[in-house]
């Protein structure tokens, strides 16, 4: 999408194309910087430190990852390891397995001197791709906001960042509301400002204003109250995993937002691109949920008055915090799931009537 | 309750017995600091800056501004303009109004030479019955979280500060957990940090830290999550203001907080001493939500590495926010009410079964 009127993905191969080029993600909105991953080890340190972060967008650096690895050393040693350092960046997302399970395909059958380009190819398809599936979601969820749209501003509301920072481009979320603002209906979007990193407030207000998108952040938990009053038209998040029978892993918070939504008659719908499709998965309580260093919560990150990006504490010294990651939305609180086939209940049905293939469907990793 | 072994109460009168000492809240937890007020303005400016906050301290605070306006100038005039001037203060919490009201119950219908005394007298009143009440709240809770109790630490959940630092002392929702935990019952309090002014990080955490009793910091949306886990036994929270009818008005956040706990089957409890209890309001509805300064969400004020209290922003420049003080939690959500008075259902029967003169009962403004 846009920033100051370019045209961007948040992931792309520099002029040189061997280097990755991603957007700093851990300075936004403060500034905006774009840095170059040259190893495996700049993209281990870019997914763990948040420079990069989303499912997708995980799994398209993770891709590179093995791409700039390969590069380097092409051994069958060398790949493996990668996979496996890679593998262990982040354990919620589904999307990195996924990419990281292609990558291998496409790699470890050629012979080592080949390996390098087939594995360049592999990311910038994988990229392509990624970008076309988000579009679709697009498309099917602007469907959905025609739907909805009542003669005022269509208030949506979105948690954490499922925005085009998130992805390659466009967003999952986000894709319903850039292709509606393209398309001239008029809306407003809600940013739940997404406690503790601030996803929300960092990245979606970010990104949306600077497409010129109307918005505007809240604490999490107000998302509730508006709902109460009937300010909230729709819900639309993503997901890090969803699993086979319809249950959604994103980020902290969705569910208790999913929990006021039904109370409210608030359609919820989950932005869910196939490879954050876990065909493995049927039972929710087995989905890995990472836990964060606890200072994510007791320190707060933004810009202070000397114009530095700085941390500031908000908790007495030695107060304890915990810090989860994730939690996990029952699908009976999902009016559906937003794929880039097309929308679908939030059941083992649904998932199965779009992508009858099941287990070999992109998000396998079996497949 | 007790401040590096000392105890306090969060408003006194000084030694020279006519200005008013308050704890600064807006520099908790990273100062302990006492400031002196010597006039109706300066209450208003505490008030309205949360130097002072918490529904039954605002009151407290308030009577003694009523005190403090009349000591300079015993006049109507001073008298009715100071009552204007504060009940202007605060739109949500009823305990203002209650307090206004029974100093100008006493004050109205004296010469103008002998309300000064009667306004210190009655607010000294005031403060030791907030006290009793919350030493009363804290023993009819303690008996739940005693019949609650599994041999393991029993894990409450509070939301805000309904801390001794929003009362005169021992809290109303902290009150069943100190004197749970003076009693030697094995208690963790799970604290929500309650954005966007982060009471519970700032006031929650640093006096349950100062008292000693064991609790963990979390971001508000983690608390569904730890509920589903089966991390949390009960859920105690405050109240600004309750209908007659038992829905509860208390900080943002409240709501959804009661949805999760609904939904994992934890009983949410609401400690309502009774001059919260708005009985002339039976529809929720009514209650004026206030809207506070967006500052207060685009902005979030810690200790930072010069160790000098500051703020830093956590949104782009010109993103506009939007910021709740309070929600209202639907009665059928309340598993009880905790007032002075015992527990009782949150119902119009459930509190005129303990509060049978209702609308004459302390909470009136008719009273």
């Amino acid at each position: 999408m846009r920033v100051g009127g370019t045209p961007y993905r948040s992931i792309f191969l520099d002029e040189d194309a061997w280097g990755v080029r991603v957007v700093d993600q851990t300075v936004l909105p403060h500034r905006f910087q774009l840095l170059r991953l040259e190893s495996a080890d700049d993209v281990v340190r870019a997914i763990r430190s948040m420079v990069v972060r989303g499912a997708p967008l995980i799994g398209a650096a993770a891709a590179y990852g093995v791409a700039l690895a390969v590069r380097a050393d092409p051994s069958d040693a060398s790949l493996e390891d990668t996979l496996e350092r890679l593998a262990a960046t982040r354990p919620t997302a589904v999307n990195l397995r996924w990419a990281l399970h292609r990558m291998d395909e496409v790699a470890r059958d050629l012979p080592p001197e080949l390996r390098a380009d087939a594995c360049y190819r592999e990311a910038a398809s994988l990229c392509d791709e990624d970008v076309e599936v988000n579009r679709a979601i697009g498309g099917h969820g602007l469907a959905i906001l025609h739907e909805l749209a009542v003669g005022r501003p269509l208030n949506v509301l979105t948690h954490c960042n499922a925005g085009w920072l998130a992805t390659v481009d466009w967003g999952t979320a986000t894709a319903p509301m850039y292709r509606a603002h393209d398309d001239g209906l008029d809306i407003h979007v809600w940013v739940d400002e997404t406690r503790p990193r601030l996803q929300g407030a960092a990245l979606t207000a970010w990104e949306l204003g600077q497409h010129g998108v109307p918005h505007t952040l809240i604490p999490d938990s107000a998302a509730a109250h508006l709902m109460s009053k009937g300010e909230v038209d729709v819900v639309i998040v993503g997901t890090d995993r969803t699993t086979a029978l319809g249950d959604v892993a994103n980020k902290i918070g969705t569910y208790p937002l999913a929990l006021a939504a039904a109370d409210n008659g608030v359609p919820f719908y989950v932005a869910a691109p196939s490879p954050s499709i876990d065909w493995q998965t049927e039972d929710a309580s087995r989905i890995p949920i990472e836990q964060r260093d606890s200072d994510e919560v007791i320190s707060v990150r933004g810009l202070g008055p000397d114009d530095a990006v700085g941390v500031v504490r908000i908790a007495p010294e030695q107060t304890q915090a915990v810090n989860y990651g994730f939690d996990v939305t029952p699908r009976h609180l999902v009016t559906g799931l937003i794929t880039e086939r097309g929308v679908c209940d939030a059941s083992g049905e649904g998932l199965r009537r779009l992508f009858p293939e099941g287990e070999s469907a992109p998000g396998s990793e079996a497949s």
